[in-house]
């Protein structure tokens, strides 16, 4: 277990959750290697604290639990039984074994109690990742963790990697504990430093690499598409020369002699300004098979982001839609990636707003390896300042049934952009490390009840006194972020640059594609097929026509997919006019409501914890009630329409 | 005269401009020092050139021009004689002399025709002086020159004083002859580098001082209100402290030490974050007075702006109106100031918009020395990449009555902020030279007509033969900038933060009390004592009624004092929104027309020139269309009122 300072939060993995297994008696059977060690020293440490006794590949002597390894075929799968007044975790392979410990540490005493249980665990995506978007030079924009809100990075500081690694060691811990397998160390937006940690700097990734092998987690790289002439020399990168495949192949080659289970790459091409095949005149898939094809070798993969659109627009065009974009581009491409390229696809059409909906990319394309990618770190659901617990909105997504199937059996992974920096409490906002657990454990059980989930995180964190009342604030977080923000789905009403803070028209006019098109009679974006862009014909039946109308597409997504008149009745019987006021009025109040909740937790909760929410709810408070009355302000400014209950517009 | 690479543009001091004083014989006679050791220069080497001859303090032999120094008392004023088929200038102080030899220049060969003239000449306003926003170490917003657009800094780079101070010698020449007379050589925002100029570091703006008095210009510091705390570690900035005045007094001291001419300090305090008096509880005659007592033994002066509001207003108070805030600060102080007390004024009551009216505290404080600032860095007009050539606004500024006196009478000093860097053209677009050629000519002379200034420096920089177009193309800028931005006086409709291109809620929101409160039936704030914000009482009679009534207020301020509807028929007799739509195409086709003319006058300016004039009129033209039509669909969605004309708004 890393040695971390005190000051360090231990997030949900406290002392106490270890208490049940540390007053026990446990044998650590079979196998070898840093995650079989990890095991051990879990047990060990928590024994030492707790009184309990751990033996490993000892002669079978009295105990409560055994770790019981029984192969070495990589499997992270588990089964857990309880019998004859024993507990046992068996294994065929060492991930498998690692989860089935922290499954015990979930457990806590209940995973001693009872007879006769016998489960088997599995989770349901192979691949679960945290892709992380940490600059190595600071950027002079986007700082050390380009849209990070919890500090500098876990792995870069000023140009270099970080000299001492308990902390990634100790990050890594964190990962295991709720399923992640994976990392990608760098941003996906490769500038110059992080181009080089391809070639010259890939010492520091195996570093890195080793750190977070013993618990069981693969490392990843974001690499430039032209690598091949920034740092090969070469005067292209078009992936169908021979010269360039080689280069790919050499620089791959001595990627994995630094790093043997190097995980593969992740690739942002011919999007926001990045290189790609289009300057070759290749399609993606030609470029994604290129690097598929370098690291296949080696049982690596390709993740290639599906998020290509034209983010120089003119927003006097209303026949562009970057809603279509990802659709249009990769569909047609459809059976051309290989095996081993995975296509990364954001969960909606647009980009990780409070509300979209899924995008139609997903289930489109069936001969084609699917990543979904989530964000975790809260760009646009306000940067950690604010609690927006995200599990609602994440199991909504992968419960989505695009043509019958959900979502979760459509992925082979589900990648979310990590929240996690070196603030002392991992995420700035200490509540906000419940999506990061959140995220791990709905990628090993999609169809996980999120409430569960949280439940689950709260009783590790914060013990059972307060769990009442942390349940109280977080569960309904979601969707009062929504309720103070950008109304029914539209999206898009945050300040320009950095994305925090409302500003109705910040994108309104601006070559990105993200407009609301409100005038004096009405507001959104017709998408409909009939006499819009024809997005909502990109889906499969049902929902092209749910979408299609009005009359069936749901209220919260009615402005994304229509332009309708500020009278327009919702489902709810509200008129949108009315349903603005009314959920900007609401969701003001309930962070109000949730800010007092808090405040009752004082001495049920540790101090530093306490303080550091209860000032981030003063934030949040300040910042909602500006949502509130700008929102409100400003259509009731378009509109004319005064509040149906009077309440003060200004 | 400095040596300068071939690269830096000599701007409106060409060669040709010195033909006639070059091909003559000149006798420069009497006194000595750097200032006449410039004048003597600049003659030989313009005879140099042209093959004329010059003398100093020779006995009388034959010569066509007597450049004559007759006396020591410092006097800016020249008398030139034309008589006896000689030309003539006499001066009794040093200045006179310099400014003489350049009115010499201006008149080419004007100068040595004609018969029986006499003239004298002397500066209406005494100061005329350029405040650099300079900072010495790169702020990281603001960079090197804040609300710079001519690239770094003259004076600083990268936190130290630049060591060639050649560039700086030749910026006081250009700037001697115009008039101007004194440089602030910093930033008003006075970071914590700067702040040291005043103490350890003095030495670097005595170096500056030094290259700037041979051209008759004395230096003058921003200073920091809070330095005897931040630099001498006292416990208090309190001005009434025995303390604090004898940490000023000593500081002072050696300033003059180490530059006997200083001209005094510069001070931004309590505003936008900068300290102040407020912190004790001293009225700002306090703070500025103590200031005064330390520069008072040396001649030296203090600058105080009256730039003092509340930037953290709540958008949502309409009874604060910024526009009122420096008249309400500041008139009650008046004659509690000292004597080398000077309040700094901005022209207009909020921030050098393209159109204002002119301040109401000017002329309502008779007992105070006033400077009226304006501001030749183009922040608000076009950044130096749009032709806006500010000589009209300043003129009218000067001329305007505020209560029978022209403003410029009222005036014991013009300011304006420097529109220079170390871009080879000074200015970055080489036409806004003339805004600061026009500022010193303006400052000296207010009631010039500032058409005779434009084609005086036309004819300095151009030449005859482009004369015409250039003059098109510059005369009317300003007037077309106003009809494709903010309209009506309304203001502020620009991105926030750098403040470059149209944002029409940019600031609607915001602290900074810029706002325009438009809705679906109207626009503009009312000011009116009336029914608005009284701030149009702050003005004398007749003033005070004109603005009062919508009826009598003029069109081009209409939206500065009053809300009116969109069918609000102007004086010009089209309705406010008729009108926007009207003065955006306009404003439009001007540029594309002075583009047109621009273009033709390839071959007649030089390439450089033309080139650099024509990469900047493609990016004017751009973003004025940005303007025009995100004015127009603002107004249009919000107005549902069709243009009468029919024509396309997105």
């Amino acid at each position: 277990m890393p040695h971390l300072p005190e000051s360090v939060d231990p997030a949900w993995l406290t002392p106490g959750a270890f208490r049940a297994i540390g007053s026990r008696r446990t044998l650590v059977r079979g196998g070898e290697g840093p995650v079989v060690d990890s095991v051990h020293e879990e047990v060990a440490e928590a024994c030492a604290r707790f009184g309990g006794h751990v033996e490993r590949d000892a002669s079978p002597g009295p105990y409560d639990l055994l770790l019981d390894l029984t192969g070495d075929d990589g499997s992270e799968a588990f089964t857990f039984t309880r019998d004859d007044g024993r507990t046992t975790v068996t294994a065929s392979g060492r991930p498998g074994l690692l989860y089935g410990l922290f499954h015990v540490v979930r457990l806590g005493e209940d995973a001693f109690r009872g007879e006769a249980r016998r489960e088997t665990h599995r989770p349901a995506l192979g691949l679960r990742m945290l892709d992380h978007w940490d600059n190595v030079a600071v950027h002079p924009v986007m700082g050390q963790v380009e849209r990070g809100y919890a500090g500098g990075s876990l792995f870069w500081e000023d140009g270099r990697a970080r000299g001492n690694l308990e902390r990634v060691r100790a990050y890594g811990r964190l990962l295991a504990s709720c399923g992640i397998n994976a990392v990608a160390v760098n941003n996906v937006n490769v500038h110059r430093a992080e181009a080089r940690l391809l070639t010259d700097r890939i010492g520091e990734v195996a570093a890195i690499a080793c750190a977070l092998r013993a618990y069981g987690i693969r490392t990843h790289l974001s690499v430039s598409f032209a690598a091949p002439v920034v740092l090969g020399g070469l005067a292209t990168a078009d992936p169908l020369e021979g010269g360039v495949r080689a280069w790919w192949a050499e620089a791959t080659a001595r990627v994995y002699e630094a790093i043997p289970d190097f995980g593969g790459y992740v690739v942002k091409a011919d999007s926001e300004g990045q290189p790609g095949p289009f300057a070759y005149g290749r399609s993606h898939a030609e470029g994604a098979n290129m690097l598929a094809g370098a690291l296949e070798p080696y049982g690596g993969t390709v993740h290639w982001r599906a998020f290509v659109y034209d983010h120089r627009q003119d927003w006097r065009d209303r026949t562009t839609d970057r809603a279509r974009a990802a659709y249009d581009h990769f569909v047609p491409l459809d059976g051309e990636f290989a095996s081993n390229a995975v296509l990364q696809v954001k969960h909606g059409p647009m980009d990780f707003q409070v509300r979209e909906p899924v995008s139609p990319l997903i289930g489109a394309m069936p001969a084609t390896r699917l990543a979904v990618e989530l964000q975790a770190t809260q760009e646009y659901t306000g940067q950690q300042r604010h609690v927006c617990w995200l599990g609602p909105m994440w199991s909504e997504v992968l419960r989505f049934r695009p043509d019958g199937t959900p979502v979760a059996e459509l992925a082979d992974a589900l990648v979310a952009v990590s929240n996690v920096g070196d603030d002392r409490f991992w995420t700035g906002h200490p509540l906000a490390q419940a999506n990061l657990y959140t995220f791990g454990r709905l990628a090993w059980r999609p169809d996980a009840d999120p409430l569960e989930i949280l439940d689950e995180w709260i009783g590790l964190t914060f013990g059972t006194e307060p769990a009442a009342g942390v349940r109280t604030v977080m569960e309904g977080s979601w969707r009062t972020y929504e309720k103070y923000t950008a109304p029914l789905g539209v999206g898009f009403m945050v300040q320009p640059g950095h994305h925090y803070g409302p500003s109705v028209d910040g994108y309104e006019y601006s070559p990105w594609g993200t407009y609301h098109f409100a005038d004096r009679d009405g507001i959104g974006v017709d998408r409909s097929a009939a006499t819009g862009t024809g997005y909502a014909a990109q889906y499969a039946k049902p929902w092209a026509e749910v979408y299609e109308s009005p009359e069936t597409c749901p209220d919260e997504l009615l402005l994304f997919f229509h332009h309708v008149p500020y009278g327009h009745v919702l489902h709810s019987g509200r008129t949108v006019i009315q349903h603005i006021y009314d959920t900007h009025f609401e969701g003001v109040e309930e962070v109000e409501a949730a800010r007092r909740v808090w405040a009752s937790l004082v001495g049920l909760v540790d101090a530093e914890r306490h303080a550091r929410v209860t000032e981030r709810f003063e934030e949040q408070l300040r910042c909602a009630r500006e949502w509130r009355d700008q929102i409100n302000s400003y259509f009731f400014r378009k509109s004319g329409v005064p509040d149906a209950h009077g309440r003060r517009i200004h």
